[in-house]
């Protein structure tokens, strides 16, 4: 691509070096925003310099926070034995949508990923087994998502348990509510049969 | 969606105002630029805030330019006499890209659109008839897409350059090269059979 001008060259650069952003969906959002009056380019660079200059982590779960200890974790009402281990914020976000589960949270930051040249001492492994250490958690359910990273991180906290006194549990898999047999996998719809439950048990919502 | 930052949740608002970009997309985004160093978001907010600041646009032929007469206006080597009417500066790259036009660029910012409210005074048609009516262009080269507003604005222009000593042409319309007859629209065919070329034409690139 070839640009009449230095500026937007360096603006379409900048847009397009995020994830699933080309040069041309880069030109587009940029042109857009110069049809746009300066308010909205001026709030948007803003929220994201304040974002990532005052942003925290919650120092318990390692949550997005604005405030040292994420809402979560300084409510009193939320059972703290129970610790749900999930990738990032909106495996949170998801979870707190379904108001199903009122533990606490543990923020690994990502999964191991040896092809992306992540180990266990780049997320907040370390800080997960302190805790279990301490002995306040009764039980952890693992909450990543089923791929190979996501079994390789489970598997690898799995290890660093071992002997400590606490309850694991991983989400159920099966098939989605709504969605029809015929179309399952079969591996989900094979685990969905090995892990069925009590016919009573799936009334509950 | 319930976030649980406020500095956050703006980030994400500020960025799914763009066009195409959605709520999840936005959080997807702003997570990704969290996990990068610093630096990359100050670029990133820098490069747009100086674009809007300092963009200026070619005072002959309205493409955005860093100067205020633009390289293409700028050029001795380019022909004055001959004007390629675009809607933007994405049309004007494309354009270049071919390496077959040696003309001069109107760009007129947009096509007329009463569903969004764009009429002709939001574009440069004003100053495309005022640069007619001064003598030196012989030519006009129509090149808008051909959709409804983009035929409406063609239609607007050439009622204006009545009476005007003019040449108005535009873009030959057919199977674009490499494309199966079987596959192309009817319009599109029967256009591309009633502006047949000479066959010696044809071998011209």
């Amino acid at each position: 691509m070839e640009f009449s001008s230095k500026l937007l060259e360096n603006a379409v650069y900048e847009v397009s070096q995020l994830p699933g952003i080309g040069k041309r969906t880069a030109l587009r959002l940029v042109l857009h925003l110069l049809k746009q009056p300066k308010e909205q380019t001026t709030r948007l660079a803003g929220a994201l310099v304040s974002l990532k200059d005052q942003i925290k982590f919650c120092k318990n779960c390692h949550n997005i926070s604005d405030v040292a200890l994420c809402e979560i974790c300084a409510n009193p009402k939320r059972d703290e034995t129970i610790v749900c281990v999930v990738e990032d914020i909106r495996d949170v976000m998801a979870i707190e949508n379904t108001n199903q589960f009122k533990g606490h949270y543990h923020v690994l930051g990502g999964k191991i990923s040896p092809m992306e040249g992540i180990g266990p001492h780049d997320l907040t492994v370390g800080s997960l087994i302190n805790k279990v250490k301490e002995g306040q958690i009764k039980e952890l359910i693992f909450a990543l998502s089923s791929t190979m990273e996501g079994d390789t991180t489970n598997f690898y906290i799995y290890k660093q348990l071992e002997g400590l006194p606490v309850k694991t549990s991983t989400i159920a898999r099966g098939i989605a509510v709504g969605d029809e047999l015929e179309y399952a996998d079969e591996v989900t719809l094979g685990r969905s049969i090995l892990n069925r439950v009590p016919f009573e048990n799936s009334f509950k919502t």
